[in-house]
Formats: structure tokens, sequence, C-alpha cells
């Protein structure tokens, strides 16, 4: 990015004050702003960062009143907040507006290419796989032969899209996540070796999907491994075979979901949460950082925390009384005693 | 794969019923089979969708008898499940099939390589590399300076195979593991900063072990990390140095195994473990998902659970009276009451 | 590394006994030498092993006594362990001594490249990057636009440092690790799906840092992730965005640390740790393995363990209550028995 305050006031049909040449090539915070970068005073709780700010220009809502008098360019708009928004967007497009196929890509000639593709130096694209118009294939990333990959998809460099898996429209997939390595299957032999059992499904990521990096998603055994529509995943998350997740459903970094299991809908699973294959969870269910899921949850919308989990209500209770335990083992004591007592008043 | 089913049925010495021509290019479930795929039927409990399904040849066993008309296309065998299993072997092997050196990989003059190997475009085999006859080393693979790579081992792509270190025969890494990055060894010196211990031991990668995607297994500081024969690991698991994991042992995603720690054979780690370093497991044990071992397991065939990690039927006793901790609180709450009670009879 | 007994004996000013032409090209372990490896005698409880192993040559203390004969060469210096360590920093940065832009590596024109720099096969130096002097950029790296690789850095192979992004002098980023990966940033609009927040900020990490191997660090969504000069960080960590770790703090593999959490100074974080975000933690602190912390940590030097974490005092008296709850349990139903006795006698 690079514009003049000129341009940006244009752009955002917002109000100049101050000097319209100055150029700026990034985005900053208030509070540590450069010269240089732009940046926004929506919060007042922020509003003293303005007379301090470095930033060369700063966006206000049309309202605000300074006062003292200041140096950096202000661009006045309806919501400073949204007009960022705004701009980030275009920014973070702008980021994203590579086209062409690298003289150093690798494309087999059975491959089908769509329009307005981005294919980056050292990438590979397999035999039969498609690259659909307007995706976007960074620098050493590798499309296996019968793989696909939805219009306007960015994969970001290192991703491995293995064999016959397909990613859907408007994706994104971060630096080296790996999609299709087979699933985790084996069965024990006479001599109680591991046999592999052959896996031959397919991962299937459905439109809007995002996923962080470095995350595993096996192919099934046989059918398909499933991320619906706009499902959000974070880094580092592992999802064995056959597994499931449904529609909108969010899962933070470092999850591991076991083989079969099936998330609902609108689900958010905390970072470092683990589940256990062959369960199902219902829509709307949240689960805390870390917990253990070893049960299907049934109830729509229940939120769970623990190893293993349980209800969160039940959960805070048990830490209350856990922490309670030296009380607790005092009372017994006492009433240990006075039952001494007691039995010598007797006697 | 792309068969006839006259081709199949042949195969297996099956008895075909109906169209022999029809033509299947995967492998489906039978309650979700889709046209051009072949399916099984050997559970019972699934022969209504025998009925219903729409992959174009379904195995059945020799016993089946049909109650209305089927449709698509049947293959008879005594065993409908092993002659699955026998296409689905057959199916995964051709998917391997790859053989030569692709002219945008770089080997090393230096390099050591053996007949009917497959080196894919930009993959990396250093100098003085081996790469025994038949391994398959997938694109973006790197095989570093006096790695080894044995006969008919596969190296899916973005593997780094760091310096030194060598993968046995019939061994599978999946996509973007590391193997041969340093220990994680350190001293603070009297500023309290840490300097770097060198780490110039290897790993040891045993044959017939599979190994799965996003794996990080560290060199020895001395010596070697050594995976044993038979061991299978799923994604995501991090194999500290001087690590030791016994044969035919399995290693669920994204354990943690510290440094020095020996494993036995034939041991299950769950999900998510952790193990402390320095530690021996005996052969056999067994640790559940999300548990942290902190002190050795000397019994063979221990199963143990939770974090700190204790044997299951303590694990679970001390799980019940955690549930029961608001019952055992009022039950105390009642015995003083009573104890007043007593104590003004007494008066 | 290949050097003869006496290239080695002279270079460190020690005093050679047997044969001085026998070559070492590797170290090893004393109880486990091979021939044509150099060994140790530091620890005086491996004595036994100096009469039994293979390794060609042995380091000794200027005063060790041999009881028997040696067939193998010894080297006496007066400190056998510093003379070892400082072979080792020879060895292993004899293994980092590439110099050289490969033919087939990928640098823009547009981007800066020092002098004495390795530029691996395939790796990818992108517009306006920069690599200064010294700098190592082993094979399918992925240096984006605008990155900068500071003096001496080495980045191992597959490591993908993303646009914007920078790493300080004398740093090691090891395998496939992705720094500058998208913060895990969105809102839900109305009907409940996940609108991207755009994450336009960057990563800086610091002089003298390490990162491990698959780890990924997210660029922050305005301003900057920082990790601080000396910090160390092992294999498969998860950094969020805006996150800050403090000067020579150590991160061990498998930790997760959740948005804009600001770890101080001189930290411990143990393998598997999660933190949420938002929290700070005060220099010195130490947090064990598998911790779940949600809190801020305001004392310097504080040590907690346990999910949900405590201190861990606090912690190993839970631990030690939760074990005597069968006792507990058993003290109880015993003083409702006598209760039942003392009744009975007063009526």
């Amino acid at each position: 990015m690079e514009f003049t305050a000129q341009q940006i006031a244009a752009f955002l049909n917002g109000t100049l004050e101050g000097n319209g040449e100055v150029v700026v090539t990034d985005v900053s915070k208030i509070e540590s702003g450069l010269p240089g970068t732009l940046t926004f005073l929506a919060n007042p709780k922020y509003t003293r960062f303005v007379y301090t700010t470095k930033a060369s220009v700063i966006l206000v809502n049309d309202d605000f009143v300074a006062e003292r008098k200041i140096e950096n360019t202000l661009i006045r708009v309806p919501n400073a907040y949204e007009s960022l928004a705004l701009l980030l967007n275009i920014v973070q497009n702008g980021y994203n507006n590579k086209v062409g196929i690298h003289p150093q890509a690798f494309v087999s000639e059975s491959a089908q290419v769509g329009k307005d593709v981005y294919i980056g130096p050292y990438a590979v694209v397999s035999d039969n796989a498609v690259v659909a118009d307007g995706a976007k294939i960074y620098p050493h990333t590798f499309i296996d032969s019968h793989a696909q990959v939805g219009e306007n998809s960015v994969l970001y460099s290192g991703v491995k899209l293995f064999r016959n898996c397909t990613v859907g429209k408007n994706c994104i997939i971060h630096g080296n996540t790996v999609i299709g390595s087979d699933g985790f299957g084996f069965v024990q032999d006479n001599a109680e070796a591991y046999q592999k059992i052959p896996q031959v499904g397919n991962v299937i990521i459905e439109d809007e999907v995002e996923i962080g990096s470095n995350c595993c998603i096996d192919r099934a055994t046989m059918g398909s491994t499933i991320i619906r529509k706009g499902v959000k995943m974070d880094n580092l998350v592992q999802i064995a075979h056959n597994v499931e997740i449904g529609e909108n459903s969010a899962v933070v970094a470092q999850v591991g979901i076991s083989g079969s299991t099936k998330i609902g809908k609108y689900c958010v699973l905390g970072g470092q949460v683990g589940l256990v294959g062959h369960i199902e969870i219902a829509d709307h269910v949240k689960i805390g950082a870390q917990a253990g899921v070893n049960n299907s949850i049934k109830e729509e919308g229940a939120i769970l925390q623990g190893s293993p989990a349980f209800k969160i209500r039940d959960f805070q209770k048990s830490q209350v009384l856990l922490r309670n335990l030296p009380k607790l083992n005092k009372e017994i004591l006492e009433l240990r005693k006075e039952i001494e007592k007691l039995k010598k008043g007797l006697a």
C-alpha cells in the first residue's frame, strides 16, 4: 500500500485537514504510530494519544473536537472504525493481487488451469489437477494429481493438497498445512505388528473455509473427511480420517479431533481441546480450552470444560470444592474431636 | 484406478451378475455410494443399503440372497470384506507407482540413487545422500547431505530429512514432517542468557515405520534419537533429542515426548499425551489421551490416565469421588448439625 | 568433520597417546562409541567404558590414570568436557558453512542480498526482500516480499517468512516453521457466519532467537507480534497475533499462546502449556508442563502448575488431598456411625 492522505480522503469521501501530500505505506495503532503510517481514533479512551502519535495521518469521527493543535494530517469521516475496516480490506486484498504462472512453476499438461490464477515459483500442479479462476498457488505448494482448488481460493506457501482432495471457493489455506495425508488406521496381526489399512477416501473442504498454518487434515479411509462451508480453523489443528465439521464452526489452535467424530454447526472448540473418535457434537456447542471430550454431546448450545469434560457449571463447582478440600479436611478432623469429647461426656 | 466390473470379477475370481462393462474409478461406502464407484456389503446391518446405493458395483458374499431386484452390478466372492481389502491395497499401491527422476529435481552428483526410484519436481537430494532402490521422494522434499532413505520408503511432499539422519526400508513419512532438527538444548550463562549446546547426533528411523504429517523428530545431542521397527506415529507428534521408541509402539496425534525418554515395545500413547524427559516406560504400557506422565513406569502392560497420570483404576475412582464432592460436603454439614444437637442433649 | 587424532590434539593443545593417524568423522557417547568416532571421559561414573568403547579416539583429563592397556588413541587435555564442547561447536559450525546462491534458487531482482550468503536450490527470495550478510536460506525456504533476514541467521529448509516480517541477527529457525500467517481474527455477522478481520501487522523476531520446527507465529492484526532477543522456542509452538515474548524466555514444545498475551523476561513455559489471550505474565515466571493459564500473573518468579493453573504449592497440596479422597470418604462414614451410636446412648 502507498497512498497520499489526499487519495485516502477522496476514497473515503472524508474531509481532509492538514497536509494532503503526506504518503502512508502502512497502518498502525494510535499509541505506537510511526511516521509514514495511518492510524485511527474510534475509542474515546485513546483520545489522549491523538496529541502524541507519530502516525502521519489520523482517521477521526466527524464530531471529534481537538483540544489543542494537531500537527498530523486528519481525515474526518462519519465512522472512523468502519472507514478503517474498509481500508484494511483494501490493503489486505492489495497484498494478494498476484497474477500469472511463474516460469519456474511446474504445471502438468493435463492440469486444468483457469483464468487470472497465480502460480508461484516452484509450485507444483500435478496431472489432472484443477486450479479454478482467480486461485492463488504460492511457492512450494503442491497440488497432487486429481486434486482441485476452487475459484479465488488462496493456498499459501508450502501447502500440500494430496490426491483427489478438493478445496472449494474463496478459501484460504495458510502455510505448510497438509490436506489428505493418510488416516491413522492399522490392524494388529498375530505378531502384534501393525498392518496398514489402505486409506483411499479423500478430503472435501467446502467454500469460504479458512485453515491456519501447519494443520493436518487426513483423508478418509473410504468416503470423505469433510470441512463444511464457513468453518474457520486456527494453526496446528489435527483432523483425523472421516471427521466432519459442520458449517460455520470455529476450531482454535492445537485442537485434535479423532477419527469419524462429527462436529455440529456453529460450534466453538477452544485451544488444545481433544475429542475421542466416533462421537457426535450437537450444534452451537462450546468447548473450553484444554478440555477432553470422550462422549457425544446431544444438547444444543451446551458449554463444556475440563478433562474429562463436563458442563461448565458442574466444572466450576468442582473447581471451587477442590480448592476447599483443605478446609473440608480440617472440618472432618474437628468433627472427630467433638465426637471424642461427646463420647467422654457420655461415659 | 480405473477398472471394469468384468476385470475386478476376474481378478477376485468372483461371479459377475449384471453389466460387466461398467467402469469404476473409486471406492465408496455403501450408504453414500456414487455412480462410478465400487462398494461392498459385509456387515448385515447395512443390507438395506444394497437396494438404494448408487455405487455401480457391489461386492457381496457368495451366500447373499437379494430380496428384490438390484440394478447395480454384483460380484459374488467368498468373503466380501477380504476381497475389498485386497482391492484397496492394489488401489493404494496404484497411487504410489511413480518412477523416474523429474528433470526439475535437484540431485547432487555425489548422491547415490538406486533403481526404480521416484524423485519429484523440486525435490532436493544433497551431497553424499543415499536414496535406495524403489524409494519415492515427492516434490519439495529435502534429503540433506549424508542422509539416507532405505528401499521402497516413501517420503511425501515437504518432508525434511536433515544431515546424517537415516530412514529404513518400507517406511512412509507424510507431508511436511521434519526429521533431524536440532534438539532443544541450552545452558544459561552468567547473564541468564541461553547458550546453545551443539546437537551433533542424528535420528535413526528403522524399517516399516510410518510417521504422520507435520511431525518433529529432533536429532540427538550425541548418539541417536531412535524410532524402532514397526512404530506407527500419527500427525503433529513431537519427539525430542535422544528419545527412543520401542518396536511396534503406536503414538497418536499431538503427543510430546521430552528428551532422553525411552518408550518400550508395543506401547500405545493416546492423543495429546505428554511425557517428561529422562524416564522409561515398560513394554505394552497404554497411556490414555491427554495424560501427563512424569515418572518412569516399570510395570509391563500398565494402563494410565490423567495429568499427572496414575493407574486407570485409581484415576476412575478419583473421578467418581470428585463428582461426589458436593455430596461429601453436604454430609459433613449434616454431621456438624447432628453433633450440635447431641451437645445440646448432653448439656 | 574429518580429522586425524594428530590434528585434534594439535588444535586442543593436548597430549597424544597412541596412533595419531587414525581418522574420526563423528562424535559418539563413550558407552556406545563406534570406530571412526571421537568420544570423551568427563564423568568418573563412565570410567569403565574407557576400556570397552570402540571409539577410535578418547578425550581424557590430564590426571586420568589407566588401570589397564587401552588400544584406542587417547588425547589428554586439562578439561575433557570443555575441550569436547569446543570441538562440538566447531563441528556444528562446520555443518553450516555453505556459501553461494544456487543456480536453481529464485532471487527477485529487487531483493537485497548481502555478502557470503547461502541460498539453496528452490529457495525463493521475493521482491524487496532483504537477506543480510552471512545469512543462510536453505532449500524450499520462502522469503516473501518486504521480509528481512538479519546477519548470520539460518532459515532451514521449508521455513516460510511472510510479507513484511523480520528476523534479526544470529537467529536459527528450524524446518517448516511458518512466520507471519494471518492471525485468527473474525467477527460474526448477522447470520452467525465469520467475517475475516484483515491482519495487516507483522512479526518481529529480534536477535539471537532460536525457533524449533513446525512452529506457527501469526502476524499482528495491526502492529507487531514480537519475539524478543534471546528467546528459545522448541517445536510445534503456536504464537497468536499480537503476542509478545520477553527477552531470554524459553518456550517448550507444543505450547500455545493466545492473542495479545504478553510474556515477561526469563520465563519458562513447559511443554503443552496453554495461555488464554490478553493476559500478562511477570518476569522469571515458570509454568509447569500441560498447565492452562487463564489469568495474568503479577508475581515475579512465581511457579505455577495445573489446568486451571495455580501456584505449585497449592497444586501439590490439592493433588495430595485428591489422592486422599477415598480416606476422607471413609472417615466421614465412620463419623456418621459414631454419631448414630452416640444418639442411641443418649436415647
